[in-house]
């Protein structure tokens, strides 16, 4: 038999989750895969382990530190336990998927290892929820992903959250159209990012001067597209403007209550993506609730999506008062219970007989009990 | 780029789940954790992965070879990916929640790997939705896990389904009470498992006689507790009969459509059980659809709980017709799209202007559209 200490227990960045928050957790999590799927979105379930090659294609090399390896003494290959679903969702899309029809909506809802946690997330295992929209290159396409992750919100009660849209290869594209080297332009993609004014001065015109103007866009979207169309950019730049100012005009118009910030310059973390790319943040609660944007599958199909993180969510969807719990004195009948629970109560049964089924149902921390008279509430 | 051909793309016993499959499990686990909430389960969510040694204590140890394991960078030392997630809750129940009131009722739904599926399960991932109610020794207990298990599976609309009570340590009690030798109460356990009538006159008197008679019992409940209590047995085995008469008892009285069958000689698969377990099967369906039974926490305390295998039950219960997907064309105003969710439609957006919205539609896979004069089904 071990003591356990309750410090130690579990590994770092690993926790229980116990009541109430388990079942907060769950119904967050059915909450959007509803509203998911009542947008053509259907689930699909890849495995929590695969082969390591496939999770480590493409984008997933820059996750390779961060995954836990196991050897398969089936295959004798090796095997990764996933630290993102993105990738999965995007092979499934490429093979068992690829005659299906497009564009192709897929959700999907599930756990991730991570070998370490990060800074703002010292969770080493938490839940993803989230959506693929494959096949679309149409601007219509990235705007349906935001409405739906306004409307998932809005079904959480989620309050006071903006949407931070970005174009991650906006500043690579303008490089490129000026035939600025490689190197050049990866450094100044990163003083801008950092917002560092200093550093941006120090580049050759008409570079410097495009940064420093796309540093002054950033902020609420109308002004921030006015702002940016004044920018004389190469063509292919200033398409990426284009197709940003459609994205926008289509939310302004079917929903104008959306608070909507464009950071041109912004790329960490989105390394991988090849177009219109967005946060989603709420005020005053720590780390982002989800990010998203537009990238290519390995056969080079378009797509694009966005992921919800549960522990971001859980701190920003309003707590709902604790559970109607009904105490049901040793005896009641089963049929009592039955409809009872139909009605919606939660329903605890004495085992044994009580000397006081108040004070029982007290100490089983339920509001009521069930009478002779009927459902008294406890004082 | 990698051309993944199906075959082998996955490691065997690990599979991407598709639409409709993967939203119907999903739709199953959800209606248990209803049920089980409804009952005054709440739920808990351990970890996918933890410490190896907390994972093998115990009734663990059994697990042992099929436990996938990774060294924690973090801490140094080696941590298993988990097999079964009862164990998990019954070291929740006694660490943090051991100040909780009894009797403790918890329910848990996620996934498990295993290195090795089974000739039975081939599997390696599979997820496990189920309780524990942790405290009572009472029957009453066991009869209320046992008519929530007909609750969950009747919602799920199960038909046809048998529970199979056993009492896994009643052959080495009667060996116990008789002053039989462990070795050959191992071997007389074995022997009845294996209804080897043979085997079983072999044994000494009043052994034999016993055994044959045991082996007689098995079959519908009511009948076989008739025999079983004609049985002369040690005043402990008698003890344990009388406990299942009793529960067979308020099972028949709070509900006589149940059918129950009793094999009083099963122990495989419940070698860590102490008390009365239980089997769910259906009629023509593949592999149990759930077991459980009586334990012992490490600390003593009295348990009892089961667990339902998603991947039974999805064999098992009813598949229900296709979804109502509509097909809004493109164009259409966000807010009538809203409603028509908000209706129970499914709705599945046009991204560019169609040529024929009912060709688009179909393509799609929708069953309706949305045409100028309403809602039109495809035929």
């Amino acid at each position: 038999m071990n003591d356990y200490s309750e410090k130690g227990l579990l590994p770092a960045g690993l926790a229980d989750m116990l009541p109430p928050a388990a079942a907060r957790e769950a119904r967050i999590s059915r909450t959007l895969m509803e509203v998911f799927a009542g947008n053509g979105y259907q689930q699909v379930k890849p495995p929590l382990i695969e082969f390591e090659e496939h999770l480590l294609e493409g984008s997933g090399a820059a996750l390779a530190s961060k995954m836990f390896r196991v050897m398969d003494p089936v295959s004798h290959r090796m095997m990764g336990i996933r630290t993102d679903i993105t990738l999965q969702i995007a092979r499934v899309a490429t093979t068992r998927m690829k005659q299906d029809p497009r564009p192709l909506r897929l959700s999907y809802s599930g756990q991730v290892l991570r070998v370490h946690g990060s800074q703002l997330r010292p969770e080493r295992q938490f839940a993803q929820t989230g959506v693929e929209l494959i096949g679309p290159e149409e601007t219509t396409a990235d705007a349906e992903l935001i409405l739906l992750a306004r409307e998932a919100l809005n079904a959480l009660e989620v309050r006071n959250y903006s949407i931070d849209l970005t174009l991650p290869t906006l500043v690579p594209t303008i490089c490129d159209g000026l035939g600025i080297d490689p190197g050049v332009a990866a450094s100044a993609r990163e003083a801008l990012d950092h917002k560092d004014a200093a550093a941006l001065e120090n580049y050759d015109t008409p570079l410097a001067d495009i940064l420093i103007a796309l540093l002054k866009t950033s902020g609420p979207a109308k002004g921030a597209i006015a702002a940016l169309e004044k920018i004389a950019l190469p063509d292919a730049a200033a398409a990426q403007v284009a197709a940003l100012k459609q994205v926008v005009a289509q939310l302004e118009k079917s929903a104008p209550d959306l608070m909507l910030t464009i950071d041109p310059g912004e790329f960490r973390g989105f390394e991988y993506q090849t177009g219109l790319s967005f946060t989603v943040f709420a005020r005053g609660v720590r780390g982002e609730l989800g990010r998203g944007g537009r990238y290519r599958l390995m056969d080079g199909e378009p797509a694009s999506g966005f992921t919800l993180f549960l522990d971001s969510l859980m701190r920003a969807v309003p707590r709902r008062p604790a559970d109607d719990r009904l105490y049901l004195p040793f005896g009641t009948e089963l049929e009592t219970g039955f409809a009872l629970r139909q009605e919606g109560w939660k329903t605890v049964v004495g085992l044994s007989a009580e000397a006081d089924i108040a004070a029982e149902a007290r100490r089983l921390q339920c509001g009521q009990y069930l009478g002779p008279d009927g459902i008294k509430k406890l004082s």
